[in-house]
């Protein structure tokens, strides 16, 4: 007998998951539309912009995804799931005003069309909407993570804010602003999700941990695009987080690995940013010749590795497609 | 017998439920400040400064009052009292970068120190903290008031900015604004004490009745003294609102009175905001010509009249504590 022929395997896609999805994921949507709606025209029409954007909805699908994977049978996680993503859009509304960015999702940012003030309400609006659901939810444990989520979130940004341009920033203290800006509403989604199908203590945790992790993977591979993608495929700008002078940890390393000789590029342009042309190519180069990037994404590939590990315990159709959303977090291109 | 000599009343003040509400406030002043704090160190510098400023605290005083007055015998209307203000206190934060106010209850405007950014997020962290609170109270009915709320306010808000510089606003339109963006919270408050309470449905919408026409008094007031009052008793600017061109009742009502001949002056001042010296002051004669400020504060009067008299069918000594109050909103003079 001949041997098989090699056939490459295709890249780690989020399609499976989206199938089984679907149904939840339709219902889903309807309850955005339905509760995005509002007699102030304003309301709408800027929610609309973004929400319509080329929104994955990952977080939403997260905890369809935790409570499927739990045994849950009802529809006691779509409201949950609407306002994760209600939570999620009012965060993407405020940072944006707070970063002054210029693209977002592959629009135009909201504050640049409707103004900063806009933005700041209707951020307000969708947030204040996201308790409404969790209370139509009926679930007061749902309704505490995802309270306590919130309020994580924004002391994460608050952190992030106040040491944004320091230059001597800790990988530590880096982990440590991600964990509560960006991973924490992906744990708080896995887990509410898990919470409202009944699951045991210990499911709860380790869809919580399966969340978390799945979210530092997340973010770090965001942070590496943002000097390795291209604008087109990632609907904003790559090199936005250099030219704000955010610290990273591409980064980070990059300026930790530099030694003296950088110092004076790197307090010019990141903490004082002050940048002349070429200054992000010359970053980038920097990075590469640190192994900045590469350490970066290993770093994500070791927490895709933890989260999926997280659901050893867990059997069904869910659990391969969740495990397979951890491996395209690390390999996706956007 | 001689009669009585004639002793002048004293005017309407809010000391008698001061010290009805002491011990309650003093714990829901202990839970404030237990919750403002974080360990990114901004966030309590910066709540710290605005709750800390000439705060009157009059919305958890209306939530401990009508607990009170519904018969409330425990503790579980503490939390949800310092929720209602750091609610209060989130919008105030958002409201300020909104409308770039310089001062706010006395003290340098917040954004103005830390930065827009800042008390953005700070906003966003009171306010999901406010729904922690919630959760320890555990009433999922007072979470349902309160989210509501919020989302009402947002909604009042956006609906006062796409409108603001309206020089054909109605007066309808106004209290729709005012009943959204200051009243619902009042509203609110008062009902969520009620429900926490315990107490008949007709009781709780007799208590929402009170709050909701005690903050459109209370928010007529706030209009005028905006034209009639004085920095130093203010702790704000007074002529602000007309600075801002934000179309308020008593310049509503001057400018539907004073017909085509004042045309001009009002598109000029209010709707394209190019002022000149004595345009504030041509504004406050105008106002005095057509019994703007006067009609504005007799419309106060008399939802003052209407909360007081939601309170009929209570009895004990919190009820003429809480009437004092409404009558104290439109007799103050900051």
């Amino acid at each position: 007998m001949n041997a098989a022929p090699a056939i490459a395997p295709s890249p780690p896609s989020i399609d499976a998951l989206l199938g089984l999805a679907r149904a939840d994921m339709a219902a889903v949507d309807a309850l955005i539309r339905r509760n995005m709606d509002s007699p102030v025209p304003v309301i709408p029409a800027l929610a609309d912009h973004l929400i319509a954007g080329s929104a994955k909805r990952l977080r939403p699908m997260l905890t369809i995804g935790a409570a499927r994977l739990a045994g849950a049978q009802g529809d006691g996680c779509l409201k949950l799931a609407a306002a994760v993503e209600f939570i999620h859009t009012a965060t993407l509304l405020h940072d944006d005003v707070v970063d002054s960015s210029e693209l977002r999702r592959g629009r135009v940012a909201a504050h640049l069309i409707w103004g900063a003030p806009a933005s700041v309400l209707v951020g307000d609006f969708l947030f204040a909407r996201a308790f409404e659901l969790m209370v139509g939810a009926g679930s007061m444990p749902a309704l505490e993570i995802l309270a306590r989520a919130s309020r994580v979130i924004s002391e994460g940004e608050v952190l992030q804010l106040t040491r944004a341009h320091d230059i001597d920033l800790t990988e530590d203290v880096y982990i440590e602003i991600i964990g509560a800006k960006t991973a924490e509403l992906f744990a708080a989604a896995a887990e509410a999700g898990a919470v409202s199908a009944g699951a045991t203590p210990e499911r709860c945790r380790a869809l919580r941990r399966f969340g978390q992790d799945l979210g530092l993977a997340f973010q770090l591979v965001d942070d590496a695009l943002d000097y390795s993608g291209d604008a087109a495929t990632l609907g904003k700008n790559p090199g936005d987080d250099f030219r704000e002078g955010k610290v990273t940890l591409p980064l980070l390393l990059a300026m930790s690995r530099t030694g003296p000789a950088q110092r004076d590029f790197w307090v010019r342009a990141v903490d004082r940013r002050e940048q002349v042309d070429g200054d992000l190519d010359h970053a980038r180069q920097l990075m590469k010749d640190t192994r900045a990037l590469d350490d970066t994404l290993a770093l994500a590939v070791r927490y895709a590795g933890t989260a999926k590990a997280a659901l050893e315990g867990f059997g069904g159709p869910w659990k391969p497609a969740l495990q397979e959303l951890a491996d395209f977090a690390v390999t996706r291109r956007a």
